[in-house]
């Protein structure tokens, strides 16, 4: 049974990334932060939660978000050789893309989640930000699980994962905690 | 050595209290789910991690924190029958308190850090909220931990711990993390 799993890392302040976020510097000012994680750690645990994106089906990201890191993804997109389709939610195709990668360019959170989900056939879908693909995701109801990798830092400024909505409290249950001193992950699932 | 640690109950969109806070309903509308951990749970380390509290040697309290909490307070404070000190952080002192009661009113942040400090001898001070107590203190680099109970729950809306800041990131270090079905506690020491 696919599963729609928002996974996001994010300052205890509750920013994505740290303020003055651009093409050469994606998370920002200092931004990098909240990757170390992922990138500088020597805790095996850390390594065995970044290794499950390659057992993703599909990922589903923004266009800011995929603007950014382009650089960094190339044809391959986030998981590498692992070569995971993303789902690139977008008004508007760009106009250029690598040779032979593994993007698919669509409008609207229904048909992204319905093309992820042809996509992925039994494994579970990654929805990655921007904070307003979050938003939109959330608000659909179309998450079963949230999984905050909390990074001990406070940024003071930067984009913020929760703007706010108006449709009543989110009841979370709490499914799973690892615990390191790069961050402490947290995974939800959303009680529907 | 005495420290100073900030301590609070936060929604993982972190807000303190849910919409609507008022003196019938501290922590807004449904905002009583940010403290089932302390009173509503069945888990031994909810219970601990509570009973800390009467080993502090005193609490500051911002005035809008005391005027919604002094009902169920009492003369007694937070801590009950432990009677620890609190100081009530406000421009003038109200016109009426409880006989018999716990609280010293001060005006500044530093003025209150100074008093804790003189009311603790050697014991922890703990800065209770609210938000803009926090950021003072904060900002005044008068804190030294800060101890997040992190809620699973989206509130979409109330009043948030963190309204940013303007002085560069604040580096963290994960000193404990206890994770319960009710919240996960993660306290932080703010690196100097």
């Amino acid at each position: 049974m696919t599963k729609t799993i928002f996974d996001i890392s994010m300052s205890l302040d509750g920013y994505i990334n740290a303020q003055n976020p651009r093409p050469e510097a994606g998370l920002g000012d200092g931004g990098e932060r909240l990757h170390e994680w992922a990138f500088n750690s020597k805790d095996e645990r850390n390594r065995e939660l970044l290794a499950r994106g390659a057992s993703l089906g599909a990922i589903i990201s923004g266009r800011t978000n995929y603007d950014l890191s382009l650089p960094f993804w190339g044809a391959d997109g986030p998981t590498g050789p692992a070569r995971v389709p993303i789902v690139v939610l977008t008004h508007a195709s760009p106009k250029e893309s690598p040779a032979n990668h593994v993007y698919t360019f669509v409008d609207g959170v229904q048909t992204a989640a319905k093309k992820a989900s042809e996509l992925a056939r039994d494994k579970d879908i990654a929805v990655m930000g921007g904070a307003d693909t979050f938003q939109q995701f959330l608000e659909a109801g179309l998450l079963d699980e949230i999984s905050i990798h909390l990074v001990p830092v406070l940024f003071g400024g930067g984009t913020r994962l929760f703007e706010g909505f108006d449709s009543g409290h989110i009841m979370l249950e709490i499914i799973e905690v690892v615990n390191t001193e790069e961050a402490v992950h947290v995974r939800y699932r959303v009680v529907k």
